[in-house]
């Protein structure tokens, strides 16, 4: 009986019993308090890892995720982030993207050129202490500029929703200027990555091309294509399982080819749900069902698998709260700031300049991504990936008491619908 | 670049492509010829594996699947398999059971008393050569008798569901019968491990009794339960997200509960699907968008993780394929004959009885979950479990033509749906 929990399924059963229960009760929690669930959920994962239960009892941590099981619990939290950012993608719609291109392509570089320049400049005075060995300084300050520029599209677009700005120009402009913010940070993340992982710039060169071609293939051969053989399909509102499962084989080879090129796999998934044909029943089919299994319990694994990685403890010394308080203060007035003030440039009132700084400055999940690409590829540190853990974790938090003190949208108690309501037309 | 495939995760991605491609194209071929997908599906996990790819091409076989990814995909299959057993016992309505015992049970006992007879009797003159070394007589016997015995309760209800027979006697009576028979086999299954896992028979015991004891409060306690807290929920037909976490939290612990116990994790996820509250749109709702994923990706991935361990190349000696043809010979006398002369002695016609007999001989995937399981548990030798693969192809290969031969329903050449029409009341 005893060494059943020597067995790797075993253990993992036990392990997604743990994760799912602590995520729903934080969720739980993080709603009564007016938050995002998605706060909640992040903070079980750090709970669970290291700095909270390890440290409260390292027999427990031990045995609930033994060294050994770790690996396992990567791989099924890259799956989520595939089928994640798959799903995340197909929230874009590239051809309204054009549309509201030009206020939101305004407002949203300067919300990343901010921040971004920020984030380089803290990275000076950083990384002889808190670099890893081995990162050069130039991937090390474009990693910390881009971790700095990250909106959380999928968590703006609830709170949008949830507040009732679905339909206001407030709503539609934060949405199109995170959708091209999103764009703009996952290139300019793509180009880093070809710089930390190539030896010359020659390869870098190289690596960026190749994405480039690539993506130029996914938006001119491959997504008129695809939008074609969905129109000749019998039921293109209600894809059978034939052409789902399709569907998904595309997204792993896409996410494939991104890997291979030397970018990252998310690349791949994101780009291959931006080209999905525009028809929103198949998009929103499609989303329901791999959202649900992927958000239901892979996304915790997810959110667990980055609290295991997450060391509060290693924030031994004083000065990294302090560093921390920093990394905060840049984080918010570079995002908050920069939007509001392009937002008020380009002719918008104060109070909607400030609430869509307040809106963009939601770095959520999408920043914990990027955090864990960092930290894979070895560009940040234990210390510096945990920093930036909570700089995440406070600016989304701050968002919806941001909007109740501008007094926009409904203050709903509850931030977030059980379940978001998908259109069926 | 080339580095790339040496991470798991890459490697991850391209078989999930592999799997799922083939698993698709061997489906639609299958479709083609008037069979149910799930055989070309299995069919497509045996030629992924080392009898025919492994065969083939060895320097293929060696970069798609190298020995240290197994054990990933074996997780990710067995996860599959929890899953989906949960969405096999939420098809059984145990109200409905009870109505259609009487003649459900008779005829299901005897379509498993007299292959289970069989299939003892075979283990017999195959113990010295076919058992690994370490088994024992008596769980290799009964072993052998139980996978000689198995209905595969899905891939019957797509049958009866495509050939119209829903509504009909004999649709009923078998969908019941393999309902009765499931849960015996199960039953005897459970038995079987906790004596071949025991070191002794007092051990066995034991472990037969706690399973009893979980199955009674499951059933007695936590089913009530359930039920009048669902009725107590808003939208039971519509379980938001927090439910359905829920649900899948239980799953996962009461599958961990029956492994600890000592029996196996698929019981307690078929218990935990069984006790769902019988609420029709509740239990489609959840079936639709777990099984969706589960079907979609992770049912591959179970019949590449056993067709990767499937040895046809490990038949070797002329003798293994007369073994092979006696077992086939055996298990089809066994159900076939069984159930047929059962049911005819109940007071079918000979044309139904017959057809019934074919019906419940489709051993299909239910039975590569059981001998995965004498596998694991080294009940069985890998050219046993070879042999018995096979018969589990034969046998769901035969339904449909015996069906067409005694003209029953209609013959329709696409066996199966799409996607299987989920009733919305």
């Amino acid at each position: 009986m005893t060494d059943t929990f020597t067995q790797p399924f075993p253990i993992l059963l036990c392990q997604l019993a743990v994760i799912m229960a602590s995520a729903a009760a934080c969720g739980w929690i993080a709603r009564r308090l007016g938050q995002p669930s998605v706060i909640g959920e992040m903070a079980a994962g750090i709970i669970l890892g290291p700095s909270l239960l390890g440290h409260a009892s390292p027999l427990l941590e031990g045995f609930l995720f033994p060294a050994g099981s770790l690996p396992n619990l990567n791989l099924l939290s890259q799956v989520g982030i595939i089928l994640f950012m798959f799903s995340v993608g197909m929230e874009i719609d590239l051809g309204s993207l054009r549309k509201h291109a030009k206020v939101a392509v305004l407002v949203s570089n300067s919300g990343i050129l901010l921040p971004f320049l920020l984030g380089m400049a803290a990275a000076f005075p950083l990384f002889a202490e808190y670099a890893p060995a081995g990162v050069k300084l130039p991937a090390f300050a474009l990693f910390m500029g881009i971790s700095m520029s990250i909106t959380a599209f999928p968590v703006l677009a609830r709170i949008i929703g949830e507040r009732g700005l679905s339909a206001t120009i407030l709503g539609t402009t934060a949405m199109a200027s995170a959708a091209v913010d999103d764009v703009t940070a996952w290139i300019l993340l793509a180009l880093v990555i070809a710089v930390a992982r190539s030896q010359s710039l020659a390869t870098a060169a190289g690596v960026a091309l190749s994405a480039f071609a690539f993506t130029m293939v996914m938006l001119f051969l491959i997504r008129p294509f695809a939008a074609r053989w969905l129109a000749a399909t019998a039921h293109p509102e209600r894809p059978g399982k034939g052409l789902a499962s399709l569907v998904l084989i595309f997204v792993f080879l896409s996410a494939l080819a991104t890997e291979v090129i030397g970018i990252h796999a998310l690349f791949g998934a994101f780009l291959a749900g931006a080209i999905m044909p525009a028809l929103r029943p198949f998009r929103n089919f499609l989303r329901e069902r791999l959202e649900y299994s992927a958000s239901l319990f892979l996304m915790p694994v997810f959110f667990a698998a980055t609290g295991l990685r997450t060391r509060l403890d290693a924030m031994g010394q004083g000065g990294d709260w302090l560093v921390f308080a920093g990394l905060l203060i840049l984080a918010v007035a570079g995002k908050f700031g920069g939007v509001s003030l392009a937002a008020r440039l380009t002719g918008n009132s104060w109070r909607n300049a400030m609430a869509l700084g307040a809106l963009m400055n939601t770095r959520g999940l999408m920043e914990l991504i990027v955090l864990n690409v960092g930290l894979d590829l070895g560009i940040l540190s234990p210390r510096i990936f945990t920093m930036m853990v909570l700089v995440a974790l406070a600016t989304t938090a701050m968002t919806g008491p941001a909007l109740s003190m501008l007094k926009v949208g409904r203050p709903g108690s509850r931030m977030e619908p059980e379940e978001p309501a998908l259109s069926a037309s």
